[in-house]
């Protein structure tokens, strides 16, 4: 079912019914962009902590456009689901001065690829649902608040009148007048007057119309016009202040809109599955609960408080007995897999009024149809994993313990040995002795590392930069005898260890801090150190190839950090 | 006469040589936001040089969609234009690997602004002409050469072949076997691979088939396959090679799309007029040109080489004669007011297959109609101009040297005593005695301001934080008393000259900037920095109040930087 601003507040009291009265939800979101520039969020030896700072740092200043949200409620009789996927529409819109004008990313790959899929662009401009953090909403319910305090005092420092503004104001005087002398008179409209002449009318009424009250509205076209209300006495003009101020709470609720949907997933504490979601966490949680922290333990808090219980199909797929039957592992091809043997689907049946989806016709990347097969996915995942079990069941709860040790796992992008971020608890510690940081002139390709770690076997490749990279043996054997003689070598090359580069990056980084921190009491003006350092990115413009393999399909980007002009030419 | 990528290359020759053949051209452009998070690029006591600045670093990450561009050819017996309004819409999409994947900002009320006109985004997105910058050309021009001169001989560093992917493996050589047997057989298409599939391709092709080339596809539905050729022998392979690089060339060349008219215009060096022009020719010159230099005078260099000759017609409605019957200079409000006495408005009679716009029917806010009736206005103008003459002359050409003493100038929006930026010269230097730096207590509201200046009369505020503003008398006569008494009081408050703020500001930026350049050396990540910025503006989320009237129109966003809550009630 598609959710717009038209018919969000009419199917609200349904949501936020379905959320509670759910078994599980699946949620999935669609992006205006993926990556900031020259820089992808997905290298091979990225540490957990290091990845959720490049998808914090790179990818969520894109804006969340769509999100599909299904409710799956059981019929354990029948084994069986009932599905209510919701398609909500989303943009955060600027109905009047004091709403948020937020500025947002987006990236040309993206755009097109949303635009390949039907995306409807000026439907989510036009009618997306606003959402606030509880950050902002807090802070504009005090804003109005203090507002509507102050309103019967409110001072006004007049301007003189200017010599070309006084037949325009004598104007206005005569038509107030005769508004204020009418009875019963619907509020007056003052259409047409720019700025200057909108702060002479406020002056003018607070001077000499102490029964008046004068708000600024904004019409379709965009026009400010002011709106004049007369009051007969001060009990009249109490209520008038006590409507708008009324009114303007009434605005603020609207303003916080999905944000309800969200804070009734956080109050449900449901399982919530998602296809390789922790973009999808993370941009939930930036636009409609509170900013994203620095640190990675400050992030799990977080969100074991806000989602508690999160379950990752990605994950799950990739994970043995599953991944020995799925080769693909995107949500589509994913999906089809489940489909046949010696996988059995779970009949899954949309509840009347969200005929919209069926499991035949494939509507993928649009969110609400992402989320319904997520969690058809997810369904059809856990009975295989019930038929697994020892003695087996025919219908596995998602509360089973078999699926317990999948929860709170998000699966990571591309990284080798650590597939999985743990949100409740420390990541895996893993082993890199067999992963080297080596520098190198900076007219070095490829095929010159590969040539480098011939005598070591195949290799696996994260460019850093145009003249260092980090690079894995695949024969971890070989480790040891390939740094013994490789680190000693002196020539155009530099090779250290995963370990000294780590200590040494970890090092730099604290020491630009303390500079950063310098910088900042000096009151650097922050647009001058954004400008620098868009700038610095400017040299990876032409993009560069995919080193890694990638399993594709959920990621429209590939893996173009700092890579070789040379090497596009391999065009995988 | 609308203009997508379905037409350009249609019409680009008749475009041309509407460029070549014009008397004057007029411009205009649609963006996608206006301002950078909580700052305003207005300020009523800018410099040019701190306004070129503000535009540079806030106004210019957000796109040009939409760029009007209107071609008028004087018919001087009549005493008449023919007009040829185009209207582009431009989009850099991302047809292949190797094009720029732009990142770009948006602004939410500037969208909702876009919408409540009819802009359309589907098309825009979906038809939008592509661009590029001469460097960006140049960069991706030598990467082809340098790519397919590199082409017979690239070498490939083969990877094993993974256990799970020799069947697929076996069955590919399978079919290719059978292709390469074929007599003309059409290229064989390779679908459903995912990445690392695609390695192991390229890598089997060249190492087992030296009479085939691949390459890398994309689909209609964004997704990639491999598109297989088969040449029967060396002179053949040549040739396969030879065509793609010219379709390679080719593909380049569409690219540069819109970047082709932009310089013609530069080329034709023509009259080119605009309405409040600066940020359209600051997002021209960036996107369709070169990036933009950090200093206003190699800004002023630059701008004067690529686009010689410009003149704004907000600067001539906003100075006498014209001002003393113009109340308000919107480019709406301007064409309206133009079209009656003291004005005769100038016949402008649109070319066949133009007839899209009429100066009756409004499309305001459509580039291509915005350009069309600003060239009209300046036509317009130039007739007033020229009856004001002595003696006087129905039908003033653009030529004349009475125009002349607007080219180059162009209008800065709300600076109270620098009306233009001059491009051919140096810029008018203004007395502000009569303003002062004032900082006070974070409480302090405009109020506050007004009751401290109240003896000295009428006062002029721009915050600049929540604890410092700029504030200027209306009075000028007043600004001795005033700073002897105000400046030697110790209180909560305390006030400076202008002259000393200024000079502290450019003291405090050096000083940044070697702080920064030690950062640099540092290797501070980008992101970071980015981050941190954002971070700086975040406490401006809620939007303040404008302090300064504003005659309107052109601009919707108000100068909302570091505006204080409270005086939100003000609400102009």
């Amino acid at each position: 079912m598609d959710i717009t601003k038209h018919n969000f507040y009419e199917e609200l009291d349904n949501i936020l019914k379905a959320i509670e009265e759910s078994t599980f939800l699946s949620i999935d979101g669609e992006f205006t962009g993926l990556d900031a520039e020259g820089c992808s969020h997905c290298a091979p030896f990225d540490t957990p902590s290091e990845r959720y700072s490049k998808l914090k740092n790179g990818s969520t200043d894109f804006l969340l456009l769509q999100v599909g949200l299904c409710a799956f409620k059981v019929d354990e009789g029948k084994r069986m689901y009932e599905a209510k996927p919701y398609n909500f529409y989303l943009f955060p819109s600027v109905p009047h001065r004091s709403a948020p004008d937020k500025r947002f990313m987006c990236q040309s790959s993206s755009i097109d690829f949303l635009v390949s899929q039907g995306f409807d662009f000026n439907k989510v401009f036009r009618e997306g649902i606003p959402y606030l953090t509880a950050e902002q909403e807090h802070q504009m319910r005090c804003f109005l608040e203090q507002k509507h305090s102050e309103q019967s005092n409110q001072s006004f420092s007049a301007m003189e009148i200017p010599e070309n503004q006084r037949e325009f104001m004598e104007d206005i005087c005569e038509k107030i007048d005769a508004f204020m002398a009418k009875e019963d008179a619907e509020p007056l409209e003052i259409k047409g007057c720019n700025g200057l002449q909108r702060k002479l009318v406020y002056q003018t009424v607070e001077e000499k119309y102490p029964l008046a009250r004068l708000e600024t509205k904004t019409g379709e076209n965009k026009e400010r016009y002011l709106l004049l209300h007369g009051a007969k006495n001060s009990e009249e003009l109490a209520k008038i202040d006590r409507e708008r101020q009324a009114a303007e709470m009434m605005e603020l609720d609207i303003q916080v809109g999905f944000s309800k949907v969200f804070q009734a997933i956080t109050k449900a504490e449901k399982l919530v599955v998602g296809h390789n979601m922790f973009l999808d966490v993370l941009h939930c949680i930036k636009h409609f609960h509170s900013s994203l922290p620095d640190d990675l333990e400050d992030f799990k808090s977080l969100v074991t408080g806000v989602l508690p219980r999160l379950v990752d199909t990605k994950l799950i797929s990739s994970t043995p007995p599953l991944k020995d039957f799925i080769e693909k592992t995107s949500l589509g091809e994913l999906h089809e897999a489940l489909q046949s043997k010696p996988f059995k689907p779970v009949t899954i049946k949309t509840a009347p009024g969200f005929e919209r989806y069926t499991e035949e016709e494939t509507k993928l990347h649009e969110a609400g149809y992402d989320a319904f097969i997520t969690g058809s996915c997810f369904a059809t995942m856990c009975k295989f994993l019930g038929s697994c079990q020892k003695p087996a069941t025919d219908f596995l709860l998602p509360s089973s313990s078999v699926i317990k040790t999948f929860v709170n796992k998000l699966y990571l992008m591309r990284i080798a040995d650590i597939q999985y971020l743990t949100l409740d608890g420390p990541d895996m510690e893993v082993n890199r002795d067999h992963v080297f940081y080596v520098t190198f002139p900076k007219e070095w390709r490829m095929s010159d590392l590969f040539s480098l770690f011939e005598p070591y076997g195949n290799i696996q490749i994260s460019w850093l930069s145009n003249t260092s990279a980090l690079v894995g043996l695949h024969n971890k054997k070989n480790a040891k005898i390939a740094f013994e003689a490789l680190s000693k070598e002196k020539g155009l090359f530099h090779v250290s260890s995963y370990a000294f580069y780590h200590r040494n990056k970890a090092l730099k980084w604290s020491a630009a801090a303390v500079k950063r921190k310098n910088s900042e009491e000096l009151e650097l003006p922050p647009n001058k150190i954004k400008r620098q350092s868009l700038d610095a990115d400017r040299n990876s413009s032409i993009k560069k190839p995919v080193t890694e393999a990638s399993s594709e399909g959920e990621a429209q980007s590939g893996d173009n950090s700092g890579r070789k002009l040379f090497d596009e030419s391999t065009d995988w």
